[in-house]
């Protein structure tokens, strides 16, 4: 107690959120699509409960407190489960992500130390892929259609006859949940989220300005739970109260778009790669799919065109774009238009929706020049966005890359920003990938977003191709629609409209598709090799 | 480090509060209406600039860490600066509620040792009340027309030229801010909030299902600023970036609706009293203010009967109901009509928003009968509330009232309720104010209610009064409309309709007011004088 103080000393833990879902939010759906297409139905309460039992069997097959068990599930109520009952427990879930290379899987469960592993049926052949590599005490099979493998345990099973034991009071600083950096530089990293940090960012997360999670909600995350705690979505849903629909592996514009409509979804979350197909099978047949309840589309984890919002814009549908990384949970900031804009024109109001937001309450920014100065906000200096807060990390797992944050604590994002006088973030690039030509930095971004507003292109990735009398000129990779044309010439008059002369390109290649990663962004450093060779 | 944890730990303080105020909503007004009824207007920037010079101010006449700096002000934006510096500084801001008697004042002052004291001018005449029995370092006034009183500081005269401090960090257990409870039983007992459970409920408060705030909102707090931390609005505005409207000391009905209307209000909160006078304003004249804007006006403080809740229906405005007391900080509960309540019948509706609402995230409950143990949640069981979480007082100020805290450290809040299966808190009385007759409960609340939906009846209290027969008997207090009759055979057969014979009170007194306490509770203790002599 501290000058008299006389509050409680209630722990801010996932804890409470699973003992909120089970006895507030007992009869709200989950719904979970399977591989094959069906569709189970649960509920938040039963989830919860299950999570009770499925402690004691973790318990039972030696998990203590500060054991990492593994998951490599998609968006299935089985991983909602892992999510309430782990940290519950003691326990730190990591998600791992099926989509990396066999090569990567195996790095990060052995510098995880993962001790248990729990694997969908359809991920078998993935987990087949990296086994062998790491010593896992048990292997736990979420069955569909045909038995665990042998030496693997049943969850269903090993769930049936447990106790729901009661949880135990945690200290909330003490980890929960773990998640690797994508590894688009160096070796992937691992990020320890506390108690505190997991449901302090999914409070944060439901707040008007940011996604707004009110018990009213159908929440459909697309964005995978194996990628950064889903966004926050899982525990805001369970601590709110929203209905939960679970899309599992099938990712395809249609069935998404079947399941908003049938499932009355009001709001979803992904990557942009997702919304752009979602918006070509939408634009393709327009009348075919109910979504007068689709409130919002959450898009981040990369930049979203203006093409992309003024797409959905075209349907009725409000897109809006987040940002945020591993390291932060991953919610930073929410591009939400200002009270002041919204009657402002167009152009002003699409330049605010494509900025990267806000940052969200409680978390700070600041960005630094070249010079280690600290830029001012007026839309027009550049720096290194760096951040703090309650759910940002000081660090990570096994003390790697510990030049990744600043010597008083702040993250360093890698992110290179222009921030305005409302602290609305602007990224011009990433530092690796902003062009450097006679001295001017040129915005990668900039250019890949208004080649994205070209009606031929599909997809745009410009990266700095190194040159004698410049030092750097952009080169634009471009995906064309099909059936459609453009030549470097109209391209650059595209340009030209927006950007300096000099900052135009002078090389296009045009490719069949361009390189991503597990989490949907470009590989540029694959396209650099390419081109620079 | 728990766990190779690599979460930062950012303190939850309101100083994240006032440092986003000033960097993020600088331009967000705050409008204040002053004693003589003009208008003030400045923002949420230059109230968190001038916080910082305050607090060099308040640390050049001796204030240190954990010393209490005492407040006797309207709602107004030097009350907001105080809010700003005081907890920022690391000492403890106690607002004083100026309706109070002076005894009280004396003993709460003394209580808490105010060190030093912040006026209002038009208040000098309470704090002339009881300022010779308590010895404050320094008395600051904030002055309007005259100069302040000899031996007195002028506000704006030590801010002038202070230097604006840069905040320290704090420890977010460190206490904040206190308040004492209005104490209808005893002596007023003080709470003391810690940094880290003033913002939580601030942010909780801000949440969809909870109040709702965000950057779109005009908030005007009618409930003061002196009352429990005005319901956690202003660092909710502060946080969120709301607009903050101000009103002062004039609180009548006409001024308020001209408040809402020229600001542009979007939020009110307030006591029942305060609109039921406002819809009395509105039936007289309903066309005179337009209050498109207004998009919800927040009850709490005591129960709003149906006929309150109905009463705005027909103009178009929704009430919404919340619960909460000064050890709960004060919001602990909104009553949000839920999703699948939404197409139901007008008085399943009504029936529901008139409860106490269902617990915030992270406010858990539990109710527990005569016999000590807990009831179920059947809507049926009645117990005693109790109640814990983040922003939930686990004790008072000098370790008085302990017999309000159970032996695992929930606070008993002396409210007797039902709880229904989705966790809807329903009061039917305080404890002391049940009715036990024969045996059996009878509700004092259920009786005010319906009392209060008679059209001849403004006002209704019930209490207690010893029976020989039935051990007690309710008796209702009653303030009709002006021109209007009823008498006690036609208020037991409106009764009826609702009630069983043996709950329906025999005496019925008529008076012209009900006394109240200083937060506009009716004192019962005072009719239990009055009528049981």
């Amino acid at each position: 107690m501290i000058n008299g103080l006389t509050m409680d000393d209630y722990p801010l833990s996932p804890t409470a959120v699973v003992e909120r879902a089970e006895r507030f939010h007992t009869d709200k759906d989950v719904v979970s699509r399977r591989p094959d297409g069906s569709i189970t139905r649960t509920t938040l309460g039963a989830c919860a409960h299950r999570a009770r039992k499925l402690a004691t069997a973790l318990t039972d097959l030696g998990v203590s407190e500060g054991d990492k068990v593994a998951t490599l599930l998609w968006n299935q109520a089985e991983h909602l489960e892992m999510y309430f009952a782990v940290p519950a427990m003691g326990a730190i879930v990591h998600t791992l992500n099926p989509r990396l290379h066999a090569d990567e899987l195996t790095f990060i469960v052995g510098d995880a130390q993962d001790r248990i592993i729990v694997v969908d049926e359809s991920l078998l052949e993935v987990f087949d892929s990296f086994r062998l590599t790491h010593h896992f005490d048990h292997v736990i099979v979420v069955t569909h259609n045909r038995p665990a493998p042998a030496g693997m345990l049943d969850y269903e099973n090993i769930i049936r006859d447990a106790e729901p034991i009661q949880w135990p009071r945690i200290d909330e600083r003490q980890a929960g949940a773990m998640c690797y950096t994508s590894g688009t530089t160096g070796r992937p990293k691992g990020v320890v989220y506390s108690h505190r940090s997991l449901v302090l960012h999914s409070m944060a997360a439901a707040l008007p300005d940011a996604l707004g999670v009110s018990t009213q909600d159908t929440l459909l995350p697309v964005v995978p739970m194996f990628h950064v705690n889903a966004w926050g979505l899982p525990y805001a849903a369970a601590l709110l109260g929203a209905r939960l629909v679970l899309p599992g592996s099938k990712l395809d514009a249609v069935s998404v778009l079947d399941l908003i409509e049938t499932e009355k979804v009001t709001m979803s979350a992904g990557v942009p790669t997702v919304w752009m197909t979602m918006l070509d099978a939408l634009d393709a047949e327009p009348n075919r799919w109910d979504l007068s309840l689709l409130d919002r589309l959450i898009v981040g984890g990369a930049a979203a065109p203006r093409s992309l919002l003024e797409g959905y814009d075209r349907h009725g549908l409000t897109v809006v774009q987040a940002w945020g990384m591993t390291e932060t949970s991953p919610m930073g900031a929410v591009s939400r238009l200002p009270a002041d804009l919204e009657n402002c024109d167009e152009k002003t109001k699409y330049e605010f929706r494509t900025r990267q937001g806000i940052a969200m309450p409680f978390f700070d920014i600041r960005a630094r020049n070249e010079d280690g100065e600290f830029i001012v906000w007026d839309d027009n200096a550049m720096g290194e966005l760096e951040v703090r807060g309650p759910w940002v990390a000081s660090g990570y797992h096994n003390d790697t890359g510990a030049d990744n944050f600043t010597e008083d604590g702040w993250f360093r994002t890698g992110d290179i920003v222009r921030i305005d006088s409302r602290g609305c973030i602007r990224i011009c690039d990433r530092s690796k990938d902003l062009v450097k030509s006679g001295g001017e930095w040129i915005s990668s971004v900039d250019l890949e977003n208004h080649l994205m507003a070209h009606p031929a292109v599909a997809e745009a990735a410009v990266i700095a191709v190194p040159d004698e009398r410049w030092g750097e000129r952009p080169l634009a990779v471009l995906v064309l629609r099909t059936g459609m044309t453009a030549d470097t010439v109209q391209l650059r008059e595209h340009l030209s409209t927006e950007f300096a002369r000099w900052q135009l390109p002078e090389r296009f290649e045009f490719v069949s598709t361009i390189p991503r990663t597990a989490t949907g962004k470009f590989k540029k450093r694959d396209l650099r090799d390419q081109f620079t060779a």
